[in-house]
């Protein structure tokens, strides 16, 4: 069984490699594809915050890790599975990550925090509510604390 | 431009139709596909949350809308672009939902409050960081809350 998708919008930002970290500040720009009305992105701007789903193309398929490694190969912290770590060379390659809003164009979506390169394709685009967001206190392990630390910065 | 995944496992839930409201207390089960080393999710059982990433494939691609509409053809509420809410009936219909992990076995994941039915193919599981959380307050409109009202009860 194979799903086929087809990109929703293209990223445009300054940064055009995927590197680990200080993602935080960084603006870019989600250009909607020309076969979507631009009514797609109306009312968006109601909301703070979005999530984007986009593919890692960037990473080389034979890159991809389908089972458990050390999460950025530091022998420091526990080998996990590929779905017990974000890392981007993972199985379909997906990346998710909830944005800020910065400002709404016709047909596109500014963002800030978006760790996704120049070029990127996007999946997808949701509008972050309260009540999709975790409704018990979040438990993670000390070495995902120690990997994001410098991750927003 | 088109891109093509794999399902990296399956949805067994006792639920099998779509519907809106009162998906809080549902357990389902992700099972592994084959193709994929059980090692793929070690570690998450120290994660209290995942993110799973689906496709809504009973959705009939015919009533997918691109524009923009009434979220759940709900008049009182407004028009709103189809990236402007969650609904399923969306461009490539994907669906994102954090769920609670209940128990991890062996090629299983058991979840609580995943919206999606039985046989739903399940594209990938992040595990939830506080990190990668809104880092500022969360605005979204009213209508919204109204209609995540019963979501979870």
């Amino acid at each position: 069984m194979t799903i086929t998708l087809q990109p929703i919008g293209f990223v445009r930002s300054s940064r055009t490699t995927l590197t680990d970290d200080q993602w935080g500040e960084v603006t870019a720009r989600i250009e909607i594809v020309d076969m979507l009305p631009q009514e797609s992105l109306d009312g968006i701007e109601a909301f703070s915050h979005a999530e984007i789903v986009f593919q890692f193309n960037q990473v080389d398929e034979a890159n991809i890790v389908s089972g458990a490694r050390h999460p950025r190969g530091n022998t420091r912290w526990p080998k996990v599975g590929i779905f017990a770590q974000r890392g981007k060379d993972r199985p379909n390659r997906l990346g998710l990550t909830i944005v800020r809003i910065a400002r709404r164009g016709e047909r596109t979506l500014d963002v800030v925090g978006l760790d996704a390169v120049d070029g990127t394709p996007v999946l997808d685009v949701k509008p972050v509510m309260a009540e999709f967001l975790p409704r018990e206190p979040v438990r993670q392990p000390e070495w995902s604390h120690e990997l994001m630390q410098r991750y927003w910065v």
